[in-house]
């Protein structure tokens, strides 16, 4: 029954955001095309998702809110169009496709994550959210989230950090600012611009902070034992480069423990809206069992 | 006279901006370092002083719109460094010292430029300047001019258009979206965060999309007859790289005409002020007579 209406409303939310995502006014220039490439060519929409979800958990509307969960999507994109290029992960695949600067040189793809990164500010201060102070503190919750402490600090970690042996503690430090303090800020950003309270938004918070670790494990997990073509990338790309991951750590058993066990840490910190926040309990079952 | 009141206010805006910077909590990370580097390392903080005059300009206080200011320098600088890479321009040097990439490295530079453009948008999210709407609408004004019908787009037309001979339009048009827009969404976060009437913006707008043009016309003309030690970079990139520029269709005489009538235009959109635009006035001029 759960697993049903978590489908449904899954189902839900993305119609929502690849409708909102078709609609952008793409131009035929070579930047519009760029951007469009990375933007639309698929992906789990987990950021924006969560956003959506979050703003229906605390009771608010998640159509409302939509622009500024598309800004979640954005910042994800740019940051994956600068990693793949060749002076960082050197990837050329991505979803399964070439990635942006395979395909549009990469001048246009560092000039395309630019761009994305700008428009994402542009929804997030979009006039018709309403709330003036909840937007701005959201602004600078998601700016601080990406910026040089979270999203873009981890990467820069987790480049220095190749061919070195690290801790647990390292590792987790360098994934909770890769990628964690974006999907946190993902729920919050659904919470505080739906009117959620304090306590609200501090559930929320811890829930996505689980997730985070979770969404990593899984992450190091499925570069061993996945699927490349379910992947729709390589396998084994973390072996190769010399990082250090969960699975290198405590081994595949041991990393799919701590995996289940952050599960069971995000859905408890969930307890606080009971019925309210089947899909966000779900939504960590999907998390746990996907294999892409 | 008015060139000493001129001297001395800028002198005072550059005090304010060099402090504001020096006092950011840079750590001894390679990220920070990379940032700062290219941040205090000199400049003419235009961006900023437009902003900051054009406050005090509709009788408002610079003080309370700094943070918001030097976002815009902010964006310049990480539009430099990312302009810089091997892959755009190819920039070894700027402002006479190393570029960015030359010293931290392709993939630190990339880093360090995408979280000097986050950085900003946190800083004209800023809960002390005060205004939530008028905040709002100053962050996605700063999001169209730096993004891709901005800044962004400005640059890689001008990329595509490299070896290829344009018409004055299409250099007009390259221009205001490369320099233009960011240069006139200056002026106007002054006007609009200092509380100035629609009237008092427009004539702010005008006047800086001609400073703007006149802006890139003078660093049309410096790249011909300017100083490499002055200017802190090699002359005569335009011509190597077989750009179109104002002097390889006007000539030299005919680009310091044009010059000048952008310089006349600017001031004369400043007439509404009377008295209180002095130093915006006298900045048109410094813009005309600037060797660097």
């Amino acid at each position: 029954m759960n697993e049903k209406v978590f489908n449904v409303t899954f189902q839900r939310y993305l119609t929502m955001i690849e409708q909102f995502l078709a609609q952008l006014p793409w131009g035929q220039d070579i930047l519009s095309q760029s951007m469009s490439y990375s933007l639309v060519g698929g992906g789990k929409r987990i950021r924006p998702v969560l956003a959506l979800a979050a703003a229906e958990t605390v009771g608010g509307n998640s159509e409302t809110i939509l622009p500024a969960a598309i800004s979640l999507e954005l910042i994800h994109t740019y940051s994956l169009i600068h990693d793949d290029l060749p002076a960082m992960d050197n990837d050329d695949y991505r979803r399964g496709r070439l990635s942006n600067h395979k395909v549009f040189g990469e001048a246009n793809a560092i000039l395309a994550g630019d761009a994305l990164l700008t428009y994402a500010f542009e929804f997030l201060a979009n006039p018709e959210l309403g709330q003036p102070e909840q937007q701005l503190r959201v602004i600078r919750e998601v700016a601080v989230a990406a910026g040089k402490v979270g999203m873009v600090g981890g990467q820069v970690a987790d480049v220095a950090g190749e061919g070195k042996t690290l801790t647990l503690s390292e590792i987790e430090e360098i994934h909770q600012a890769k990628t964690g303090a974006l999907l946190t800020v993902s729920a919050r950003l659904g919470g505080v611009l739906a009117g959620g309270t304090e306590e609200q938004v501090k559930a929320l918070t811890d829930y996505a902070q689980a997730l985070g670790l979770a969404f990593q494990i899984k992450d190091d997990i499925l570069d061993v034992v996945g699927d490349s073509k379910t992947l729709g990338k390589p396998v084994g790309s973390d072996l190769r480069q010399g990082k250090s991951t969960y699975v290198s750590l405590l081994g595949l058993e041991g990393a799919g423990r701590e995996l289940h066990a952050q599960i069971l840490k995000a859905q408890s910190a969930l307890k606080l809206f009971d019925e309210g926040a089947i899909f966000l309990s779900e939504l960590a079952n999907y998390i746990e069992q996907r294999q892409h």
